[in-house]
């Protein structure tokens, strides 16, 4: 912002697609709001981002139908969402990636919302560092996201990544009889996954995040500008 | 919010004035907005805060006049201001205790809206934590606060507290020609302030804030619950 004379991030995306620049927009735009608009390191912002997806026509081949316009669109997403978890993996000092899944919100914005307040909460974080599979953080930050719930209607779910070994922490807004032993395994894991569910209505989404470790404060605080 | 079997924070004023409960409660939140809620340790809301203003009358003396009743606002808030930055100061390894304080917003709440967006911001809370008096962090923070402001008007100042060395780091929204060693000096106190000025309009606040630290990290990475 104060000084751009580099990006903090440039995304290019190239096609050989012959889309027309008003649709290809349409669908950057939906794909960066479920991609790069859903990471986060620190919850600072950066001030010179960009994505570029270009297209140059050059297979000959159109998006004609509705049927392939979704497809192309899928295939777009796919790809920014794998850029987008790249910069979280890649995070200042992070050690651990964690998906955090919010479903059964309102609407998909809201759903966005609870999961960004958790995704960037320094308790929750913290607590990933430690391995700490901490619940009443997380449903701590979800409860002061500003999306309105009932705590007796939440579950939270953690689960390796990929999945297929949950531990549900939490059911009906109470701690479960969950194995300590089970859940730290996760937990200490390099990704893992921790899915809340609000219990409300169909509007779900997932954010990526890091944990916040020694290595993040020693980066940012040691390096002098 | 889960287990509220014990409170986060307890706070309570007494006095010995005769002022009635309907009063009281004004004055109460009104100080409360310029306190409690001007600091922040990490920007994770506390679950089971409380504040309490309690008057027995026993002195006899009411706050009959508008004059008293303000000398009486100013008493109430000065004590509240001194009870919440002691919260900060007694931080989660906080070893610096920094006053952010912005002036010239259009409205108070968007001088309190940036100030805090500042206060949290984890690329912020680490260059204090270095000593790093790093002007484009913190103009950066205030540029994603959601509160419009013209760069080119921006002055960033910093000083020690109490006050008496104003070293300008940001005059027009470009950085002037500071004493990197003054500045680096200002910000390896233990206590230090920060005035951003934003020059649309007459609204300002103060927020009460300190340094992210490795002990941060420690205390809640480490923390088993």
């Amino acid at each position: 912002m104060i000084h751009p004379d580099m990006a903090t991030m440039l995304a290019i995306l190239t096609t050989d697609a012959a889309v027309p620049v008003p649709e290809l927009d349409e669908i950057l735009r939906r794909a960066v709001d479920r991609s790069f608009h859903r990471i986060t390191v620190d919850g600072d912002t950066s001030t010179n981002d960009a994505v570029f997806l270009l297209a140059n026509g050059a297979a000959g081949v159109g998006v004609e139908t509705e049927e392939d316009r979704e497809r192309f669109e899928v295939a777009v997403t796919a790809v920014a969402v794998h850029l987008a978890r790249a910069i979280v993996e890649d995070g200042e000092g992070a050690s651990r990636f964690v998906t955090i899944r919010v479903t059964g919100a309102p609407t998909e914005p809201q759903a966005a919302q609870v999961a960004r307040t958790i995704a960037t909460s320094p308790l929750v974080k913290t607590a990933f560092a430690g391995g700490d599979p901490n619940w009443g953080r997380i449903l701590a930050a979800a409860g002061r996201s500003g999306v309105p719930f009932e705590q007796e209607r939440t579950n939270l779910t953690i689960d390796t990544d990929p999945p297929g070994n949950p531990v549900e922490l939490v059911q009906g807004g109470v701690p479960t009889d969950f194995s300590e032993e089970a859940a730290a395994a996760i937990f200490e894991q390099q990704r893992f996954q921790a899915h809340l569910d609000l219990g409300e209505g169909d509007g779900e989404a997932e954010v990526w995040t890091c944990d916040l470790t020694h290595d993040y404060v020693r980066i940012n605080a040691d390096y002098r500008t």
